[in-house]
């Protein structure tokens, strides 16, 4: 791990940049393969599948057989295990559900909004050496709980044509209604477009190699959402001196073993921390299995001294790092001043390991600097928040004319005759309701216009009356529907 | 406008599709400017805008001379509405606010969000006839309210180098802080890339033209968040008997005078309402100054009949229209059946044009079927939520051995080390404080996992309790910041 001390604000706008990928020639490969999804479905799929995946393939969809046979090839303890993580997503994420919130925002003018889930989602999980049922874990958990009906899996199968089991089991757990044997960009495209078997899917999730990630993004180009654009994994470390560095440096490493690619980044505002991490980090590293990874990505590691705490959260928050541990004496504190990031782990206790699998919250986070504008992976990322609006006569005549006199300055007509039109029509049944005459009616409402601009500012948090609709309707809409 | 009669299921997908736009030249053309700009900075921008918008151009920001001067150009009454709608929109997106929730997901892990507002926003503003001021309320009360520090605004000029006083008179009253007389692609690539005057944004919002639109998909492509992908505008009423053909007429005619690509929709379980509509139609469409524009949309739009109010809603949903009336007789009730909108409007009191202006919802709402996966502009889209947790010694223990094993399964030993390392520490704190050896800690961790596992079901919605973190921060914590 290169060290590096107090950068100037030029050298540190360099030390944040992150390798760049080529993207022409990966675009490229995409649009092909694509291009020929799109033209002959299934049959391009599976050639595609057999030259890059399993040879032999010969149909997409793993079949209920296999899957129910994957839960007999599970250990126990890793059941149990999964089961904790599970129900810890669960409740984390079930937190992120929303009550309708009725607003008032003139009288007679109730705006609001309300969740309604994502029909058809679909999830990549990627193949090779690490199995990773937990990311199954962190995408069908919370679409379950938004109520999304239609839940695809899409795994490369190995050169025998077979699954992990723990993924298989951990998608059948999770309410998974269709998985397939699919890998890489044939499988995005495949979700994107839709084919013979495979359903098109409103919005794809999940990690993946270059191809996958150029992939989604192409995808999205073409009009199917996508969770977020994504790159390698990274972790920024800032630790003082109440930090023990043994952790810090089993943290850097979980993050390193990812792959070459890695970004891991270790800010102190003590070089003696840094000394002693950079100690233990040669220690543990002797004993990892994927000791080579590691030490590849280390190597385009930093660890970087400042003069104080505060300037360290300051580079992290221009590097934006994916995840963030505040190894510091009063993490909470500190965090106050983070604008970017993630997901932050305050403390000694909260490894990222912790986030990866089983505290609760999600893992698929923003990378390559996205955390400036991407949050991660929520229940949100499962719902639409369609906006509502009722106006009664009252909202007509309390909005009506303001409606009026910005459509006709932005020249728009027909927007302003909508409304003129309501405006007539609520006048001319007042007319006839009381007997007073237009000049009377008029002068009603300008003194409620009025009132009504001296009375917005106490009116904006209250909740719509319930008597202002038919009761029913009124009472069916608080029952807290998700 | 077409009629059509209980279209089959293979009809209905027919005319629920959009017009396409040929992609890949406008992909070529965005990605040239783009080239240039990110190569030259101002000194491209400057020419693109002399080329296409204003030939005398010569520099790119609004100076603050001319951004004070356009108040006196704004006339009072437009000032009041603009006013009433700031208020209202301000109002609504206000309480989209959120608390922030901490969850014990298990003893001793305390996970919640945190939003945090995204540093630089851009905003679009087109040109052309109609001036958008509208969506400068839209774009910068949110971004205000969520806390972005940087809000820049890019508009074109006209031939004279003119822009028009309501757009500099709401950007002012709202709070951008630059301004910038640039259109089209060049706008748009300017504020992805960053020149010498005017500054890289994290998210660019706004609507624009199809080559506008081009340059934020690329620019989402390079890296540069955009609110979401558009297309022309739409919108889908649904009327029973109950509606006024006067009011629903009015309605498609406010959508289809937006331009001549403009979708606009009517379904009804009522054959005398398409005929009263459409009659309507012709009346209002002579009176209106875009009547060109407006009869060359209706010309591609549809009025569809179908046996009962829930087959429209199902209609509707297929679509995904952008904006969706339910002008009938219980629209709430109705509304239970949507799953897919932009936005609805319910009752015959609630015309589209009262949420473009001033109701208080944003009118940045999906089109062209986006809206099966996206919402439409809210205070989230101005926010990054930051997911934050917090482990203690007890925390530890609860899912220590989860993790272990999960990233073992993984074949991510590192990450397993990372939660090793630190349970081993905290057992041999136990042992040294207690006295207790090895084994009675054991023996005791698995009485607690065991007791976690019965405790789980009702801890779900268990807030952290206050004393488990310190006192100070705590408190600090629950302020209710945003």
């Amino acid at each position: 791990m290169k060290t590096i001390s107090n950068p100037s604000q030029s050298k540190q706008k360099k030390l944040a940049e992150r390798p760049m990928i080529r993207q022409r020639k990966l675009m490229t490969t995409v649009e092909r393969i694509f291009y020929n999804i799109h033209r002959k479905g299934d049959k391009a799929v599976l050639t595609y599948s057999r030259q890059f995946d399993w040879p032999a393939q010969e149909r997409l969809e793993v079949d209920r057989e296999t899957i129910e046979k994957a839960a007999g090839l599970v250990s126990e303890r890793l059941k149990q295990a999964i089961e904790l993580a599970r129900k810890n997503i669960e409740s984390f994420h079930r937190s992120q559900q929303e009550e309708i919130r009725k607003v008032e925002t003139a009288p007679g003018v109730v705006c609001w909004r309300e969740s309604r889930p994502i029909t058809r989602i679909g999830i990549y999980i990627p193949g090779g050496t690490a199995p990773l049922f937990s990311t199954v874990l962190m995408l069908a958990v919370p679409a379950k709980i938004a109520g999304c009906s239609e839940i695809v899996l899409c795994t490369p199968p190995n050169e025998e044509g077979k699954i992990h089991p723990a993924i298989l089991y951990a998608a059948a757990l999770t309410g998974v209604t269709k998985i397939f044997a699919v890998g890489g960009i044939q499988a995005i495209g495949a979700m994107a477009f839709g084919t013979e078997s495979i359903p098109k899917v409103d919005k794809i999730f999940g990690p993946g190699n270059q191809y996958v990630m150029a992939a989604k993004r192409s995808a999205q180009y073409y009009g199917t959402a996508i969770d977020m654009p994504a790159g390698p994994s990274e972790l920024l470390v800032i630790a003082d001196d109440t930090s023990n560095p043994v952790f810090v440096a089993a943290d850097l490493l979980s993050q390193a073993e990812h792959g070459p690619d890695s970004q891991v980044i270790l800010l102190s505002d003590n070089k003696k921390v840094i000394k002693a991490v950079n100690k233990e980090l040669d220690l543990q590293l002797e004993g990892l299995p994927r000791k080579e990874i590691a030490a590849q990505a280390l190597k385009n590691s930093k660890a970087i001294l400042f003069d104080d705490l505060e300037e360290c959260v300051d580079f992290s928050n221009f590097y934006a790092p994916e995840h963030l541990i505040l190894a510091t004496e009063n993490p909470v504190l500190l965090s106050r001043r983070v604008t970017t990031a993630g997901s932050i782990f305050l403390g000694h206790y909260s490894c990222e390991s912790a986030g990866d699998y089983a505290s609760g919250t999600n893992h698929t986070l923003p990378t390559s600097g996205h955390a400036a504008a991407y949050s991660g992976v929520s229940l949100d990322s499962f719902v639409k928040k369609i906006t509502f609006q009722q106006l009664t006569e009252e909202g007509v005549i309390s909005i009506g004319n303001a409606v009026e006199i910005m459509a006709e300055e932005e020249q728009l007509i027909a927007h302003k005759n909508a409304m003129t039109l309501r405006l007539g029509a609520v006048k001319a049944r007042q007319i006839a309701m009381t007997g007073y005459t237009q000049e009377q009616v008029q002068n009603q409402e300008q003194e409620q216009q009025i009132q009504q601009g001296e009375s917005q500012a106490s009116s904006q948090t209250e909740r719509h009356d319930a008597d202002e609709l038919p009761q029913t309707e009124q009472q069916d809409d608080e029952n807290g529907e998700f």
